[in-house]
């Protein structure tokens, strides 16, 4: 496997709209995302866009996004994360991948636990997620690359 | 302030060759800059290098890193945080800005505690670090664009 763009990391808060003000008021955020409901994964989630490295022209590309994650539930994956960490922060970390079969096989080939089988996530497309305890501590998503431009 | 590139995020571990080895062979890595020791941290680190979007003409660009780092002393910051987070993990997270004196102004006048005077970071430019419980739980470290092209 080639290591593939870190398409975001995903930021646990207790309090989703008081993030997005963090972030706009706070870190100078100019695109967040519209949040909506992730079912699957019982949050609620939105997305801070960062700037990217520009092209050799200054053409701006799109950065590592930030994935704001709240619990819809207490009794989900991020919610009982909240509650060893009641702040919230560094949830896990996303990188893509072209085909997320293959990946699967290539992270279950070396012995890493893959949790559960390929979703759609909250980008559209197939995730999953690999055990941090097989991951050097890093809750890591794996996703396929949106087939569209970013 | 305006929201800057997302330069690195901080992962911390208690054996760095054994996770530029992960890098490397788990996650595909290609290109991870050598070793070196920072004093001023008290950690050795080195940058896991990954693929930014391609520009409009497929240029590639740089993506956000990956700065590993192992404590030099047990007793420092890092050191410290493993003993809490004994697999190592997700330590921080690194935002450029134009000029970090600004930045400093900026974050103390939103009542923020920014961690001491700017100081030559791992980059060769002037950085802080602000507190994670004013920060959403985040270690937040800022740094001074280089201004050379990454």
């Amino acid at each position: 496997m080639k290591l593939g763009r870190m398409n975001h990391i995903g930021v646990a808060t207790p309090d989703l709209d008081a993030s997005i003000a963090f972030y706009r008021d706070v870190m100078g955020a100019t695109d967040i995302t519209e949040p909506f409901v992730l079912e699957s994964q019982k949050v609620r989630v939105c997305f801070v866009n960062t700037p990217g490295e520009n092209g050799p022209n200054g053409e701006p590309t799109a950065g590592t996004q930030v994935e704001l994650l709240q619990p819809t539930e207490a009794d989900s994956a991020v919610g009982k994360w909240l509650d060893k960490n009641p702040l919230g922060g560094q949830h896990h970390v996303c990188y893509e991948v072209p085909d997320i079969h293959e990946a699967k096989a290539w992270f279950e080939g070396l012995g890493k636990r893959v949790l559960g089988e390929p979703r759609i996530g909250a980008h559209g497309t197939l995730i999953f997620f690999v055990h941090p305890r097989d991951m050097g501590g890093q809750l890591t998503e794996i996703m396929e690359t949106p087939k569209e431009a970013h």
